[in-house]
């Protein structure tokens, strides 16, 4: 049995949520004086008056929230947020067609980043502001939902890292926000602020400062320079950016352990050894690729290099360069595998998560030596610790799912007309909430081009990314609305 | 403890069983009087004396196989099979180079198809049919392999359908094959006899229909032809060969029961039934397309089709036409899907196996069940048994080295200068047995043009491909030489 009046309570506390942050998107609208004043305050209206009324109307329904109740909330969440969040680029017109509207508004949701934007300069600051802060808010909620709800409801092996979480309760959930999530917030908000002011020195304006640090630490990937951080041409401010994005990228509750000095708890964590191999042997390949084939000078190889392998494997997808013009292919091919494997779990990156890939690896590696003792119990060891069989399967299915969408989508994508390498790319980048994507979808176009049809399939496929793929697949099953 | 004298006895035995189909060749050339007797007959005596040899110093070693000697007798025996099978093409000249020669026969062995050759009607015909039988060999030894050997050292989840195998043994392996894999050669044997008559009569040469037919059942794809099927320009032939692909990327047991007909082991089969949807599924989303962009009447667009849907999946390679023209691009991208699907488990197939796909998508599917009901125990099922989660490890395993593999591997051909779309098409059809690629590796073209290097590095994709993965891997595994 489901409590729909829960779901309607919750989403109904949402808009009220989002209205705040329109509200603080208008006073930045006003304070530059800017045509999208009306766009936003109207909207912060409609937002506030049906966050109300649901909430009214519902406020009676005090029971806690069960799992499918759960399961409905983070997905219409995702999905209403989205869709009134377009509402000031219809009203201001700056974006006028709703398909794209959407399109931005569940890329930022999402901390995509892809954009339908072909002359972001042109928008006014509060409508910009108002783009960064959508990737500021998703990345607040997956901090939420992937460490304080989606480890409860076992999504794809989530419930891994629970152990490591301090403070986790292990009772239902409820509506309130964990204890864990609050402290994690205070991280998050913290770099935040952090690198606003680290940019800010380095030369940015405030304003972009602001901006920037809320779509790094979201690996959102939103900038308010149609060239991205190639803008500014500035080393200083590449290395500080890459700096957060490695750290947005990482597992919270690893951040949470570094700065109260905990390093054991830091350097004994699986994931963040791989995740941090993975960077620099990635980075440390398309470097000399780029020294021997391209002339470049060392410094400038290794800061672009680390640049973008930074910021596609933590789904950033901020851009200094276009790397689709590295030559030879193999370099980029390095990118696709990075938008493959994502971030680490408990951060806010997407993509399948280097905890996944990691014990999966170790899965098949240890199969060989299964192989060789058929009769030894030889579990897969995380952190020091066995692993479950239960939650091998999990991943495996979650990795499952992950390669048919992904294989579908491209089939799907090249329907509407991309090339095969295009729509690979497309596919990769909405799924893992990267950004920019390959061949006619890479760092140097926009996704205006797509047919409307397009638009809305690789919007699904980012909230289906987003949302660890189960949170949603699992409302269409006939299982969920049994009994 | 490795018992090397076991393993170079049975390697000897091997090399004693190839010189007899080599001594077959040459009595072929014998009959045509070509100039490739002398070359064939060579290599005939070094391989018998060699094996005589090897026989002979080590036919004390009375044990019986086991484990490790098995994977090192697998792996060594094919490698050393399309060693000594390169020579005939080397003493003759028709191929001078060793890494097109290796090549050409690793492809044979393999039942891949995949050629180096640009003008195959200009070999001798002892040569030719050398070159088919290799594959037909090679189908022989993967019914052995995979349904009396890889079930028994549970090679990634091959034990699923051990249970179905009429009268095997669980007992030790011996190096005689046991009574299953005899009576089920005698099927191969007995279903090539079949088609070489069927294509006789539709109008092929004798010489034609046996080759044909050989690597037909081996799901192997080579021809006498360049132009390989399109060359008779016969649907009649186009037909048959049809049948006869989808027999053998059949399981060798469901043939068994369909002859014995026990029909409802057929259908009752899972497997069986999943390949046949997948097989229709895809020719018909083709055919509509073939018709409906590409104006093709409906006879000849089903007949396309089918036919290279069913020579993709079951990894046969024959062509009919260069699917590369079929536009728009997702109708090739279809057949890239059936490329990494490949044919059932128990065929002479290749690729990741329909079984596999069947299981992993149904656990996926079921951990949806699970997150609903986490404290029920939910198993896959599989032809009406549940599956142990051991097996679905297993399999698991398997995927990820798959995937691993190609992705890697895909990378490395762009290093030898290949487009990316042309990496991952040859890449998937040498780790698949399938033959021709996409790209500048499809039908239309041949491997030559690549350099040494990637030869090699193709050549060893096949053979771990076909001996799937894992006969292989282990023995690169330190595991696999501990105490």
């Amino acid at each position: 049995m489901i409590h729909f009046r829960i779901v309607l309570m919750v989403l109904g506390m949402l808009l009220g949520v989002e209205s705040i942050f329109l509200l603080l998107s208008a006073g930045i609208a006003i304070y530059y004086s800017g045509n999208d004043i009306v766009s936003l305050l109207a909207t912060s209206g409609i937002c506030i008056s049906t966050g109300l009324l649901l909430f009214l109307l519902n406020r009676k329904a005090t029971r806690s929230v069960a799992k499918k109740e759960a399961y409905l909330i983070v997905a219409l969440g995702w999905a209403i947020l989205s869709i009134t969040g377009s509402l000031p680029f219809i009203f201001h017109g700056s974006i006028p067609r709703f398909a794209d509207a959407l399109f931005e508004t569940v890329s930022g949701f999402t901390t995509t980043g892809a954009s339908i934007l072909d002359n972001i300069e042109s928008l006014p600051k509060g409508l910009l502001f108002w783009r960064s802060i959508t990737q500021w808010m998703g990345g607040m909620g997956i901090i939420v939902l992937s460490i304080a709800v989606m480890p409860l409801i076992k999504v794809g092996g989530m419930q891994m890292f629970i152990a490591e979480v301090p403070g986790v309760t292990y009772d239902k959930l409820h509506p309130r926000v964990t204890g864990t999530a609050k402290r994690l917030w205070l991280i998050y908000i913290g770099f935040t602020l952090l690198e606003t002011i680290l940019l800010w020195i380095a030369g940015m304006t405030l304003y972009d400062a602001v901006n920037h640090s809320f779509t790094t630490m979201a690996t959102g990937g939103y900038s308010t320079k149609q060239a991205s951080i190639a803008f500014y041409n500035s080393p200083a401010i590449e290395y500080i950016i890459i700096a957060f994005m490695f750290i947005a990228g990482t597992n919270f509750t690893v951040s949470y352990f570094a700065l109260k000095l905990k390093f054991r708890k830091v350097w004994g964590n699986d994931e963040f050894k791989f995740y941090s191999l993975i960077v620099l042997v990635s980075a440390a390949i398309i470097a000399i690729g780029l020294i021997f084939y391209m002339s470049y000078p060392a410094e400038k190889a290794i800061r672009e290099s680390l640049f973008q392998v930074v910021s596609i494997i933590t789904t950033t997808g901020f851009v200094t360069v276009d790397y689709m013009r590295w030559i030879p292919p193999y370099l980029w091919v390095i990118l696709f595998m990075l938008m493959l494997i994502g971030g680490s779990a408990g951060s806010t990156g997407g993509g399948i998560k280097v905890v996944r890939i990691q014990l999966l690896l170790r899965n098949s590696y240890l199969e060989m030596k299964r192989m060789i003792h058929p009769n030894a119990v030889i579990p897969v060891r995380y952190n020091g610790q066995s692993v479950n069989t239960a939650v091998i399967s999990n991943i495996m299915a979650f990795v499952i799912f992950y390669m048919m969408i992904f294989v579908i989508s491209t089939m799907i994508m090249t329907f509407f007309g991309l090339d095969i390498v295009s729509a690979m790319g497309a596919v990769a980048t909405s799924l893992g909430n990267i950004g920019p994507g390959l061949g006619t979808l890479g760092p140097a176009y926009t996704f205006s081009f797509l047919p409307d049809g397009a638009k809305y399939y690789l919007s699904f496929l980012m909230l289906l990314g987003r949302l660890e793929l189960f949170t949603i697949l699992i409302i269409f099953a006939p299982v969920f609305w049994r009994k």
